[in-house]
């Protein structure tokens, strides 16, 4: 039994949950905040972040080592390029969407909707104005010099790349922010058609409730 | 041909240097900062962070994606376990110790010894507090509780996780910081045994030349 300890919304639980969607496995989201203090969910994060994974009591922390270990047992549709150099280049893809682009998603994210439907607080414009001027062109500059005019980010099937670029990008969109196509027009074509891949579109539904909790107005 | 960018004293350069030695891999080792703001430096590291691999114009940033590479590369005595499990623990401790361990290590090194005797500034005494009764006694008491009486940290030859926790610990030692075995006597011993291994003596030989010329009184 696979169980995973995160938050539907949160952009770390998401991909994992897109990795367990494609692989077809089963499993039960039980969602969890990272500020959890409890003990039970301090023992299995010593990192105290979200996602977690719990495979029949195999306890496993951060997305990047869960995402590998679930491709390890189902090891169909691979989400690792074969060739070493692909392979390396979707992981590297993967890290800096985990670090330097899901920054800025999520700082958007937070700003623009988290902090003002659910915290009941004031959005921060300087934050959104720096993320909107220095943050998230930086992103966009490296991430069109990357993206091909078509297919998948990296080689010719899906791979951890996408999977992570994707998510960080819904987030944005949670946050009002979308790629220009005049500014980065083949990540906007790559983007159009990740958002339309019914992996993709299948996990959105799902998240739609939770959404329409925070902002019933946003979807 | 493989270069590295990275300072030797570097942690996250070491533990590719680390990894480039234990596969016996022929490369030459570019002394670069960090904070590097060369045009040519920024084209190859989007983080602006170090290490940097070069293989043959192939460029890799980042130690993990960089040391999987090198393995997929030279395959024989795999970093990476073979059983599912062991690998995806072996990739998490790489996580730990490269976040949560650094962080700590890391600032015992840069307040002890690169602050008083590089940048000639005062140590802070307040971070110094912090790390030796908050940040390293969590660390210990985790590392201890998942480090064996003997051998490897997983599985029955040297992993990834070996790397990435030893490299850290030499950034400990150069920041006057040693493990106590009343408090962590199973991950003392493993230390005991990393640093006596082939592989970490030869390294630390190497580094005795920067380490001299910034602290001649230290080793």
């Amino acid at each position: 039994m696979i169980k995973l300890y995160g938050m539907p919304l949160s952009p770390f639980a998401r991909k994992v949950l897109l990795v367990l969607d494609y692989k077809e496995l089963e499993y039960e989201n039980i969602p969890t905040f990272p500020a959890d203090e409890s003990p039970e969910f301090r023992a299995i994060s010593p990192l105290g972040k979200v996602p977690v994974l719990d495979h029949d009591g195999f306890i496993l922390p951060d997305t990047s080592v869960i995402s590998r270990y679930l491709d390890r047992i189902a090891p169909e549709k691979s989400l690792y390029p074969e060739d070493p150099k692909l392979e390396a280049t979707a992981c590297w893809l993967e890290e800096y969407a985990d670090s330097k682009l899901i920054e800025n998603c999520a700082g958007l994210f937070r700003q623009r909707l988290i902090n003002p439907k659910f915290f009941n607080e004031p959005t921060d414009e300087e934050v959104v104005q720096s993320i909107l001027t220095e943050g998230m062109p930086q992103c966009l500059d490296y991430l069109e010099s990357v993206t091909p005019e078509s297919g998948y980010l990296v080689g010719d099937s899906l791979s951890i790349a996408d999977i992570a670029v994707t998510t960080c990008f819904i987030q944005a969109r949670y946050g009002g922010f979308d790629v220009d196509s005049a500014v980065a027009p083949k990540l906007r074509n790559y983007l159009d058609r990740a958002f339309a891949a019914p992996l993709v579109v299948k996990r959105l539904e799902s998240e739609k409730a939770v959404v329409n909790a925070i902002a019933p107005d946003l979807l």
